[in-house]
């Protein structure tokens, strides 16, 4: 593998050299992530100042309109000329093995699009990594140019902290409720949402995409304000990905919100709190790593399983676990 | 440090032992945390099946009027011939070196009350620490035949959700908000409550408490339904701790959901998936411990710096202080 043509090409914008780069950050292989890290390293410093990309993360169940949002706010966004990439982090993936397929058939027009790269998600993934991984593939992006990068979760288990931990903004995509009906909103994911899209704002569903959009607007409402916001933040709008209504309103608030940002320190200051974050996270999981090993693994499902039945304390099995496993005891 | 002597008196249901024991469990010297490993495991056997209290997480900012509250509660329910704890997770004192002082002048007819014990937060407490020795002062209070633990906590950052590991059922407290005025509750406080209690719903208070109530039962609508819930849980209601109303409605609820619970196997899985929890969390923490001495403490912020100011990135950066602590190198 040659790192200095890798980062040649990409730093050009050449799409074959990101697409390699990026398969080699989503390789697990010892060899293949030093020279990942070396990429990364290298184009760091690139051009002299790192260029940099709005990093959007959008996350939204199956069903709301996910890709056709894409479709629709993608194609405007490389329309007003900005180069916009698609990276996907697909929690179930990495417990079914199974990328998720059709990827670029399911945003057809985008994937067409000289303006738009479309990254689908990667099949076989260890979980623990794929923070790691998209992280990096947004930093290759980032380094290649794009102006936007668009980070998309179906938001299953902890995949939205993981996209908005390496966002500049998240984007929560809603579909219109009927009434009372509950949405599927994890709880969690009001704390770290910037802007609620209520998708399918058009025909039958508009009357219901107006009423939900005034219940998030109101729980919205109830929340602690955060020092990131402006006023006004984090809102509710509504958006018809079919009908091309709204996305403009979406992107001019998603502009304001981050020029806002900018201005005020949060932008520069969250990245370097991101920075910070993920380089914790790769220390602590390089330590935890020694769990995922053959005899601490059964030795902590055994153990586990005497705990969970009520046979030993959490205490005492741990000490048991760690004797095994060599390392120091248990201290804190 | 007599271990045999000590367990007597918990099981007996003596007040003094049950305190040093909890002394035991709060110190950090390697031989107290063996001995308090020894205790809790020896306990655990005692009286044939063991004891099993029910535990309640209670959250609350200051000023909701969470002291006069438990006041209220606690004495209701001693008035019924139930024994109940009080114990309180505090985070901002292992911060601040203080103790919040006063914790039994604060509840000073709960304090003197024959049924109830009530265990002041501990001073100079390790943060990560907070939630082994909380666990442990529970797992006490419960062989010393405690039918009801309370947990209280001010909810500064993450003690909500260490409470609600430890919690059969976790309530949070509010006060009455005039109109939009905002509340200060975290977002993520809302996926663990499972009763919202709206307190002060007395005099000129009255009516803002009703529309707070009905604020958040409709917020709690919203939000997706979780498996342990039977209908029309989690709920806010309203409650005056000063007028002494409600308190029995409340009391009733919690039982309700309780014994839902417990008939649809809720109950015993929750608590079997929290005793794994904290096991792996005793052996997580003991390994990250390594990240607190000396050497590898400095790296860390060394070299999370340079991160930060994009320096270097994540990768490199965590290689460089694994290497410099002679740890494994970064896998997964």
């Amino acid at each position: 593998m040659d790192i200095a043509q890798l980062e040649r090409g990409i730093v050009k914008g050449d799409r074959r050299a990101l697409s390699r780069a990026i398969t080699l950050v989503e390789s697990t292989r010892p060899d293949h992530r030093t020279a990942a890290a070396e990429l990364i390293e290298a184009l760091k410093g690139a051009n002299g100042t790192p260029r940099e990309a709005l990093r959007i993360g959008l996350s939204g169940t199956p069903g709301v309109g996910k890709s056709t949002f894409i479709e629709g706010f993608g194609g405007m966004l490389t329309g007003q000329g900005l180069r916009v990439a698609v990276l996907a982090v697909d929690p179930s993936s990495a417990r079914s093995g199974g990328s998720i397929l059709g990827d670029k058939t399911r945003m057809d027009q985008l994937s067409r699009d000289p303006g738009a790269f479309i990254r689908p998600s990667p099949s076989q993934t260890h979980l623990g990594g794929v923070g790691r991984r998209t992280r990096e593939a947004v930093a290759l992006c980032e380094a290649a140019g794009f102006d936007v990068v668009l980070i998309e979760t179906v938001g299953v288990g902890q995949s939205e902290t993981v996209v908005a931990e390496m966002s500049d903004l998240f984007v929560l995509l809603l579909a219109p409720a009927g009434g009372d009906e509950l949405q599927g909103v994890k709880r969690g994911i009001m704390e770290i949402a910037d802007i609620i899209l209520i998708n399918k704002a058009d025909g039958d569903l508009k009357a219901a995409a107006s009423r939900t959009c005034a219940d998030y607007s109101g729980a919205l409402r109830l929340l602690r304000k955060r020092p990131q916001d402006p006023k006004g933040f984090p809102k509710a709008m509504m958006v018809s990905a079919l009908e091309d209504s709204g996305l403009d309103a979406a992107w001019a608030e998603m502009q304001a919100l981050t020029d806002w940002r900018r201005e005020n320190g949060h932008w520069s200051a969250r990245r370097a709190a991101q920075a910070r974050y993920w380089f914790q996270q790769e220390v602590r999981q390089a330590l935890l790593a020694q769990l995922e090993t053959g005899p601490a693994r059964a030795a902590l499902r055994e153990l586990g399983d005497a705990v969970a039945e009520g046979k030993t304390t959490p205490a005492i099995a741990a000490a048991a676990l760690l004797d095994r496993i060599g390392a120091p005891g248990a201290g804190a």
